[in-house]
């Protein structure tokens, strides 16, 4: 086990969940095995050409950092942001088994009372309708059907920010992965830049590695200043290790953000705009949906629907947010690759006919897109990634 | 303002959600104002004659005695308790607008990977389908549908277990309070005792308030023990200020349980095999449903249609575990009632004349049930309790 690999466990994450797939073994897992997102027969209206979903996910420790560059700066409008990045982890995953439209979302927000007042909580919560309205201006329509908010000091330190979604959706219009075969190539869309939706240039950090961003990036003295915002449990070595204030700004002229904090914290792009109209008019030649959230450039390996090699060639030059962290954690390529998206935080599987196609329509919103890789044929499932001079095999 | 209501602030908890409700102010309230949960238009459908309804929920700092316990003894099983903690705080509120099957539900589990366990894990979400399979023997149908665990000890001292349930009913079917009139007799169904359903004899407590219980009922040494089990930012006064261990029995004779622990972690009842069956054969007697949760025995002012007054003058004694709550914390009745159940957690309110039918079908499940109280004309909306020779005003 390699020096950072160590450093990821040590903070108390898993990029690979070992123990709740285990935990979920005996559970039902769904009609399509290889689909990004569970999917279930139509339980709540008994259709049997179609199926239900249910998903749910969070902002994770982002909200660490939020809570952080709020005690700091004052600026309460990154709360927004953990908003935002609530709402797309789960309607990101949606999107991969093809669902983009006709969702009903509820939050629930665990927060420790003395320390995050009813001002973050009104942030967090019309934040995220005001996202679903600006999604309903592209013909996505989330419905926002409440939630529950929690004063739990005794279990959340600072705050805990996660969302459910619910969709029902045609059987004959899902995505399931089965389709993606050796002969594909992978469309890539670029996590960085400013689509024409957007109204910041995002650094493409996504919602992912955070543990690791954080403790990474900023310096020692956070630790003394804001004891609540880490494991006291975690070793001294793994905590804020990092060279940084989060109103620092160490990248300077290359950089879009006035500061490390606004950079850390840029709100995780949703590609709803751009993949439903992929869907909507190129169904057919959509193979599979991947979105590279929690175990980077490696998370499709779990969801080839048999033995094959996922060759990654052409991968994007990694954003500066991604430089800046390796700098700082020493961590390897094969490390940077297993916990972030590097660049790249969507994935299309398809003939390579249709690539250009889909590279030019994500380029209409705003978006960069390349054919970053292909599928070939293996004995085995496995993920070789081409980066510089080095070849990285996962397996 | 009393010393105890100071003690529940001090806390960081709040019964009335003030800062909550004036963040969601601004969204969507629904179709029906007085309906216990929120009812949306058929979203998922789009069918005029039925609602959508989505609801978080979960089992709150009920979690840290669970988890004191089992670290004290050993006992995993209490973690099942736990699931059925979050799952019926779900179902039970849904009951109250109607529904009681066709549920689909997920959780959200956010835990320390250092102090929780796959083992633990695996024991809330197999719980949990163990607890779905009983209740699809009585009729009520929940389709587990996965979920999300995250490994975030940055953000959670310990473990949060929360859930979601979605569901769709036909419109004319729904429980809307907008019934409830004076005239109405109330009917309290006991939350103590043990239904031909259960296992275990219960002991009431549920899964509200939990976080006085847990420091009013149990010694100071807990706090240096496991200092991960509360807010390190509380004030030393109102941690851990009762007087027992949690393996100590201190009721003996007149206690169903071994001992406190067990007493405190009795999992929440669930109504669902008797509601269902009052909803099925009697849905037009059935004027208001109100799950005494938060808040209570003043949970129903919040879902009074109109003006009138609640008179509460049969409540049931209290069980010995609200007794001793009560003893440890010297807490007033009137404090008492404001976070506790108090030994009914769920009321009825319908015409006098279908009162007796609901109390012997409740009776035939082996759950106590009384008229404890009625409403009556007034020109404001206003709860009185009158206990032993005390009148307690809330309004």
């Amino acid at each position: 086990m390699s020096q950072n690999k160590s450093l990821y466990d040590q903070r108390g994450v898993s990029a690979h969940k070992e123990e709740v797939l285990s935990a979920t073994e005996k559970l039902d897992k769904g009609l399509f095995p290889f689909a990004f997102c569970k999917l279930y027969p139509d339980y709540l209206c008994k259709d049997d050409a179609f199926v239900n979903v249910m998903h749910a996910d969070g902002a994770g420790t982002k909200s660490i950092l939020a809570y952080l560059y709020w005690k700091e700066t004052g600026d309460i409008s990154v709360w927004k942001g953990i908003a935002q990045d609530a709402i797309v982890m789960n309607l990101d995953d949606l999107l991969c088994v093809g669902i983009f439209t006709d969702i009903v979302f509820n939050s629930t927000i665990d927060r420790n009372k003395h320390l995050i007042p009813g001002s973050v909580l009104n942030t967090i919560i019309n934040g995220s309708q005001s996202i679903f309205d600006m999604l309903h201006s592209y013909g996505v329509e989330i419905h926002y059907l409440g939630g529950e908010t929690a004063d739990v000091g005794d279990v959340v330190r600072t705050v805990a920010v996660n969302g459910t979604m619910t969709a029902r959706w045609p059987k004959k219009k899902v995505i399931t992965n089965e389709k993606i075969q050796p002969g594909d190539v992978i469309v890539g869309l670029a996590s960085y830049g400013k689509a024409n939706y957007e109204n910041e240039y995002n650094s493409g950090i996504g919602s992912n590695g955070l543990t690791s961003a954080r403790h990474d990036a900023i310096e020692k003295s956070y630790a003394n200043q804001y004891p609540e915002s880490f494991d006291p449990g975690l070793n001294d070595d793994v905590v804020y290790i990092g060279k940084n204030r989060l109103t620092d700004n160490p990248l300077e002229a290359e950089n879009h953000f006035e500061n490390l904090g606004k950079m850390l914290l840029s709100p995780t792009r949703t590609y709803a705009p751009v993949i439903m109209k992929m869907l909507q008019n190129h169904f057919e030649d959509i193979h599979g949906l991947i979105h590279c959230s929690g175990g980077g450039q490696t998370k499709c390996l779990k969801y080839l629907p048999g033995n094959m090699k996922v060759v990654k060639d052409n991968l994007f030059n990694p954003p500066p947010v991604f430089q800046l962290l390796q700098k700082n954690s020493n961590s390897s390529n094969r490390e940077m690759f297993e916990v972030f998206n590097m660049g790249c935080r969507l994935e299309i599987y398809c003939p390579e006919s249709s690539a250009s196609g889909f590279i030019s329509l994500a380029q209409s919103f705003g978006i960069d897109a390349q054919i970053i890789g292909r599928v070939e044929e293996d004995v085995k499932k496995s993920l070789e990634i081409r980066f510089g001079d080095e070849v990285i095999v996962y397996s």
